[in-house]
């Protein structure tokens, strides 16, 4: 399950694209700087919208990497801009694209450590269930909800992206 | 995969009771009446709290049903109170935790049909991974994220639930 369910994170990855588009062409539509948007946030002591996507890249780069028996290159987290984070989807998704299916053999018995969990390890399949899954989508969808709140055009299809319904 | 991933939705739905239980904290640390919570959005045009629980609700519903070879039973959308949400999570829990791993064997190759996209049928496989994942993630975070912006204080923590650390 593991190349599968990373394909459809990297998926909803790329939709984020769709929702960087809407959020340019509102803020021209309204004449305001577009950098309100990537800075707003849902709480006082919530992160930000760049955050949001910047957490979601590290989460698909991270399960890519780890379940694949690589270790994750580090990306800075130091975009601004639209463009910037256009760029930081772009290379996350090449990344992790270019693992193949094989590679993902064997990820079940891997253990995973990651940096704010010391002396701990979880295994693969956890760490795929329990970790990629929701952390990958709690922040697309805070992301997407930043956009929302703030009067973007957004909707669920948006979010969604394809979906390969046939003819019945 | 649809065994693991159908319970880990399960297990992240289950954790939407914690937020219930602090939202309905923050109510009465504040006096005013949690029902205002049930009611709020994050946009004009966005379905209120209690719909994404029940969206949520539903998407895991129909998932264990389908994917086993059943058809779901119909629930009503009829919760205005925080313990009648409460009920809704427990009948879709109780629900989809009753079928077992062996029930999903062949889900693959299931067609599933779905009332919103009439004359359409999706594949099993595609069904878990562009609807499932996808749509009970985003309800789940909707509901957090609204009552995240009104000032409850749920944590990211309290989205992801147990988390399998072991020891080095």
């Amino acid at each position: 399950m593991y190349h599968p369910v990373i394909s459809q994170c990297i998926q909803n990855l790329k939709c984020l694209e769709t929702c960087l588009d809407k959020a340019e062409q509102h803020a021209a539509a309204k004449k305001f700087d577009v950098g309100v948007l990537m800075t707003s946030r849902l709480a006082p002591d919530m992160q930000p919208f760049i955050y949001q996507v910047q957490s979601a890249c590290d989460y698909v780069k991270a399960a890519a990497a780890w379940l694949s028996g690589q270790s994750p290159p580090r990306h800075e987290d130091n975009e601004q801009t639209v463009d910037e984070l256009r760029a930081r989807i772009r290379k996350t998704v090449a990344l992790a694209e270019s693992m193949k299916e094989a590679q993902y053999a064997g990820a079940s018995e891997r253990k995973v450590k990651l940096s704010w969990a010391p002396g701990k390890v979880i295994g693969g399949e956890d760490y795929l269930l329990q970790l990629t899954i929701p952390n990958t989508f709690f922040h697309l969808a805070m992301a997407y909800a930043i956009l929302r709140h703030n009067g973007v055009d957004v909707g669920k299809r948006d979010f969604l992206g394809p979906v390969n319904f046939v003819d019945a």
